[in-house]
């Protein structure tokens, strides 16, 4: 009986026991709030991440260790990496933590981003901006998420507010600026890599973001194949260079054919959720098998899919399930605004009939302002 | 939030649960013994079923009742009923838990039987043979599973060994004798009514049992459109002659392009465990569509699929997971002799690619056997 520890216990941790079950796992998730929605299908640690008691109980209780969260402290995880098995290794956490050393390493691998510098002072944001142009963003080097720790300069007139806004995280987490991507799509790569070294990626997904939060994801992206390609070869040489195990995502800006790397995402993702319906083995599944040491599972699709999230509140599940294709994932939280609460997934043999289930959620949910820019995709 | 609660914690339980969760469903799970399967991912009350206290706790905590396990004595599903929504219905329980009342039910709608006659007494065995004829089969009316309260009849010959080893039990929970039916196959009918009356089938499925137990079963099942609307049609009059809510099997006999009702399961059904990978939507997860009164899910494959059953312990996982269709369930149950402790789902776009994927884990597992007949059924 092999016991799989989760640090973090979210949808994601949720959703990996529910995919680990039928492998025979038994889990056990550490969160530091008693309520977190895994608990309702795991037992639970509660504690801090830095406590060392709380630590060493959940340590004693599991056999491998893994995240659903990737802003676990580094010392957390190096604590953790003497007393048992930890996927992914310390060193990948830590890199996907800091968007300095992300981009760094990116670029370093050959793998093109936006201009960045990281940022100390306003005299180095102000150089910086001469440097790489307006439009640009600061953003907070760690703990952002969801859009969260970001400011937009559209032009040196922001500067003072963007300063005002983030210059106190200098000292705490550290600031980058990046130049504005104009992009055309968000693609990402959502891969796996077994603990030999064995890699598998899923079709890449096409993603839309409102507000910074991810709204939809549609799969296959509309992506020639020379361009999949490209991002595969990326997110492989990623893996490679940190020697990664487990799912993870890349996340890419396409413009003028051209792919720009956002950022890395070390653990299943939000734009992978549609894997499980729409592909022969999810995310979830893969994560634990890579995990494990046991053969990945194939990574094609079945059919074309698209995933909507739900933030903030559970709309009704009825126009969802009144779809062939329609699947829901309710992930048990409260509403509260802004949290995602739940996701559906929608899978069709084809994209016109897709384009037609996603015309009928919308208008049924009043949501077609989510669903819109799906069906565009999927009629271009 | 919706609290499900489930009798019995076994692994029907504990997938309706991984299903359920998606819905953002709750469960409770009543076993009378406290390391159920279940109880790995859901929170359970331990206590026999007629113990009213144990009852009570369960039903004050829960918002509907449906069962894992068919044998609940009838007066606790009674009990429960008057005090929670509780579905399939107690009167469709009682009536799948009676071999006699179920295959008089089953031949008052019109649906072919094999010759059956109560059985109290000796003398009444010898008259029903002489009526009936050899070989013929002696059964428990009630609490059977797994072929267990049989005895076959060869010729008259057997008449004292059969008194002998089951005459006993006429007095306890009755005995039926049925005629022996050479069958071609044996079938089952999958299929789910919801709270409203909509009724849905999976595609038929083609079981193979070895001693008296689930060993194979092929979807779609190898059987001519007529054949399958024959069989989908019985269920569907059964269903709505018992007002039944939930998945719900229906095993045939198919011989000479006939079929023979041999008896209802009133409950997910281990001939439907392939629907998990193999259907838009899962048994597990449509009945407890049906039982909330939600819309039901598509029924329709994807692909072909084998449900391989592991009986007393699992095989070594790496030979089905090193297939692209290879999917894994281990219930988490301890080894024992004649007991499910899990299966493997094997699905594939077309039957050759499905054959050839049964040789690979057959010859990787040493389950030639096993997967013969399957194989045989495959190329035919
Ligand atoms: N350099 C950029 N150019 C254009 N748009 C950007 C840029 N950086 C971020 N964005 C937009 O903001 C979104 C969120 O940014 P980013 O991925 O950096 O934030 P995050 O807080 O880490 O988000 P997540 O939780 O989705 O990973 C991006 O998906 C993109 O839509
Ligand atoms: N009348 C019959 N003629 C031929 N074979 C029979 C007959 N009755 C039962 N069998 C064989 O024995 C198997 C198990 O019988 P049955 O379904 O009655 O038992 P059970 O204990 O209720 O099984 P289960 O748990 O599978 O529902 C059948 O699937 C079939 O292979």
């Amino acid at each position: 009986m092999t016991t799989v520890g989760i640090l973090g216990g979210g949808q994601l941790a949720r959703m990996l026991a529910l995919a680990g079950a039928p492998l025979g796992l038994r889990f056990l998730v550490m969160d530091n709030v008693a309520d977190a929605c895994a608990g309702q299908f795991a037992p639970m640690v509660v504690g801090d991440y830095r406590d060392e008691a709380a630590l060493a109980e959940f340590a004693s209780r599991i056999d491998v260790a893994t995240f659903d969260f990737e802003n676990v402290p580094a010392e957390s995880a190096r604590w953790l990496v003497e007393r048992v098995d930890v996927f992914p290794n310390p060193r990948a956490l830590a890199t996907a933590q800091d968007r300095l050393a992300e981009k760094t390493l990116f670029r370093g691998l050959g793998i093109p981003v936006p201009p960045f510098a990281p940022i100390d002072t306003l005299d180095e944001l102000r150089a910086a901006i001469a440097d790489i142009g307006t439009p640009c963003i600061l953003k907070t080097r760690r703990l952002g998420y969801d859009g969260k720790g970001q400011f937009r300069i559209r032009g040196a007139g922001d500067i003072d507010a963007a300063w005002q806004a983030l210059g106190a995280q200098a000292s705490k987490v550290g600031l980058i600026l990046e130049g504005f991507v104009h992009f055309e799509r968000e693609l990402s790569v959502v891969a796996v890599r077994g603990r030999g070294g064995e890699f598998r990626a899923w079709p890449l997904t096409e993603n839309w973001h409102v507000d910074g939060v991810l709204s939809a994801s549609l799969a296959p992206a509309r992506v020639d194949e020379a361009t999949a390609a490209l991002a595969v070869g990326h997110a492989k040489r990623l893996a490679e260079a940190l020697d990664y195990v487990g799912v993870f995502a890349l996340e890419l800006f396409s413009r003028d054919g051209e792919l720009l790397a956002n950022e890395l995402a070390p653990r299943v993702h939000n734009s992978g959720h549609w894997t499980i319906e729409g592909s022969e083995t999810s995310q979830f599944q893969n994560h634990l098998r890579a995990v494990l040491g046991l053969p990945l599972g194939d990574t094609r699709m079945v059919g074309t899919a698209c995933m909507l999230n739900w933030i903030g509140e559970m709309p009704d599940a009825r126009a969802v399930l009144d779809e062939a294709g329609g699947h829901w994932h309710d992930y048990g939280k409260e509403p509260r605004e802004g949290r995602k609460v739940g996701h559906a997934t929608l899978r069709s043999d084809d994209a016109a009939a897709l384009a037609a289930s996603l015309q009928r959620v919308g208008t049924a949910l009043g949501r077609q302002d989510q669903v819109l820019p799906v069906i565009h995709a999927l009629q271009d």
